[in-house]
Formats: C-alpha cells, sequence, structure tokens
C-alpha cells in the first residue's frame, strides 16, 4: 500500500480536513428508481479519486403503535435480496414530497391504518458509503383501521407483531435496517439488549 | 392507477404468495464497488414488471466498548450525502472474505484497536428496496490501543463518545442506520426511548 490516509484522535471540532470535493460528475445509469453517478473528487491532500454513488429521492419509515403496544409491520418480497423481509411500512418519496405527506401516505396504502397522532423521530442517512438516501422516522399511534390500497406491483402481508417477537425476526436476518432503527427511535426495542449480554 | 397489488393480514406462513421470479438481467454499470442490474421479474399473478438492483460485496460493522461503557466512533466525509458522519467502524467485504475476517481488520485499521473478545450480534438487510447488500454486526470488547492504517484514500477522525452524546447525532442526522441499528443490537441505546416519550 505505501501511502495511507490519516486518522486523528479526539478531533470534535469542523469536519473541514476530512471534505472531498466534487471535480467532475459522469451519469451511468438513469432508471425509474435509481441514478447512478460516477464522481471524480479531490481528497484533503489535493489527490483525486473515484466515487460511485446511487441517488435516490428518500425515504420515509413509519413506526405503528398499537395501544396494547403491537406494532404493525409489513412483509413483501424483496427481489434485491431474494426472499421476503417483515418491515415497519415505508416509502419513496415523490419528487419535492413534503417527509410526513409521504409518511401518511405510505401507512394507509401498506396497513389501511390512519393515525391520530404523528411524532418525527429523527432521520438518517441509509448507506452512506454510495448512496445519497436519507430516511426520515415517523411514530404513528391513536391508529384506526381503515382501507388498504397498494402500487399495482406491490403485494403485501400485514401483522401486528409483540415487540419479542421481532427479536426473533433478527435473529433469523428477516428484517432490515430502517425497521431496527425505527424500533430503536421509538424506544420499541427494550429486550433487544439481551441478545447481546 | 385501476389495478392495485393485494394486502393480506394476519399472514404469518410462507411467503410463496409474495414471490417474485427473475425473468431477465441487464446489467447496466459495472464499477470498482458497485455493480447495477435492470432486471424483469415476475409477479405472483403472472404480470412482468421491473426492478433496478445494486450488488454489493456486503459489509461488517463493529460496536466497540470501552470497559467504561464508551464506544468508539470514526467519522469520515460521506462524498454520496455531502457531509462528514460519525458512525460506528465498518467495512465491505473483500471477495470471499468470511465477515468476522473483515470485522477484525477494519476494526484495527480504523480505529487502531484490537479486541479481546468479540460476539456476532445478528445482521440485516441495509435497504432491500434496492440493494442486496447484507451487513453483520460484532460485539468487540476487551480492546487494546495500537496502530491504525487506513486505506490510501481513507482520512478519519476517531473518538470515544458516552451513549447519551449519540442521542446529539441522531438529533443532528449526523449518523446512519448501520450506527443506530448496531447500537441497537448491542443494548447500547437505553437513553434513545426518551427522545420518543
Amino acid at each position: 500500500m505505501g501511502q495511507t490516509g490519516r486518522v486523528s484522535f479526539d478531533s470534535d471540532g469542523p469536519s473541514d480536513h476530512l471534505r472531498e470535493t466534487l471535480v467532475s460528475r459522469k451519469e451511468v445509469f438513469s432508471g425509474r428508481l435509481l441514478h447512478v453517478f460516477q464522481d471524480e473528487v479531490a481528497l484533503p491532500d489535493g489527490r483525486h479519486t473515484s466515487r460511485e454513488i446511487v441517488h435516490h429521492r428518500g425515504a420515509v419509515a413509519i413506526v405503528p403503535v398499537l395501544p396494547d403496544g403491537r406494532i404493525a409491520l409489513v412483509r413483501q418480497w424483496r427481489h434485491a435480496v431474494e426472499r421476503a423481509l417483515w418491515e415497519i411500512p415505508a416509502g419513496t418519496r415523490e419528487e419535492g414530497e413534503e417527509p410526513f405527506v409521504t409518511a401518511r401516505r405510505e401507512l394507509e396504502e401498506e396497513t389501511g391504518y390512519t393515525a391520530a397522532s404523528w411524532k418525527p423521530l429523527g432521520e438518517a442517512c441509509v448507506s452512506p458509503g454510495y448512496s445519497r438516501e436519507l430516511i426520515s422516522f415517523y411514530l404513528a399511534t391513536e391508529l384506526t383501521q381503515g382501507q388498504t390500497s397498494t402500487d399495482p406491483d406491490e403485494n403485501l402481508d400485514v401483522r401486528l407483531f409483540e415487540p419479542g417477537e421481532i427479536l426473533d425476526l433478527v435473529r433469523d436476518g428477516a428484517t432490515d435496517l430502517k425497521t431496527l432503527g425505527g424500533l430503536a427511535l421509538a424506544g420499541r426495542l427494550p429486550a433487544l439488549a439481551e441478545v447481546a449480554r
């Protein structure tokens, strides 16, 4: 390797010493959902390197909690990983759409529930090594059951889970990071600590 | 819209009624890190649709916990989101590499720490709507400080965080889903519940 990057300890100030700046960009794929770019960037020491990144409109995810503490999850086939996963309801934002508008729409479309109480739980980058996607989380409570209406190519199962049952999903690798993150932000993973002790 | 997908309630059995099968695949981008495919799939009812997916070799993430409960995070510039993020140490698996081997290597390269005790915490899909990436989590304890040795194009800050300080990162959107998920699996997000109540 020879040349290595730089590691600083206990740095807590601005991040300017880490900043990479865009030199040139080439769009290498333009799809229905994804846009892929091959970027050349300048590192802090002036050398150049390439970065491959995926643009995505961003998403929202909703933690729908019933009065008895059960949580509504949806199961769908995920072609990218060739299996069905149980996940908190979520969806991609339409162009220019406010995240909260997406959240209300997706909760109702995917589960049939509408919520009288909504609370933002924060946001996080999904996979910042290559994806621009940011996900915004909401807690939805005071739920009323209504009608679902999914997209034409969406087929879903909906089921209410006890918090303890979600541990089994994690152990089976049958869920995803947004579900773990959303439940953690909602304070609904109390027993997960037991897995690690 | 007219036609809509199907939603089943309280289905808890096999997921065959959700399965999509690959009809044809076209590689639309082949990069250093990412491979992007445009797939045609058959839905359960026989209709066809397209899916855009990103192949990725998979990753590991490590939750390094000091005896006093502090957690070592690394900060790096994330070009995809145009900002620096504090994250648990992580890295992409080399071709054919066992996740645990990647985990030991990345912890030492990024933070300088070696760990005498390792515990697998489970795995989760990162963004299954379009990414094949699966991430495997490990808890690393009994840490000894040594030398870092990063990749030539990696520049990192390393700092120890009190669990409470990590709440501020979440509130500022200055972290990512693998960090939330890893800390949740390690039982190190006790106070996050307060955010939601």
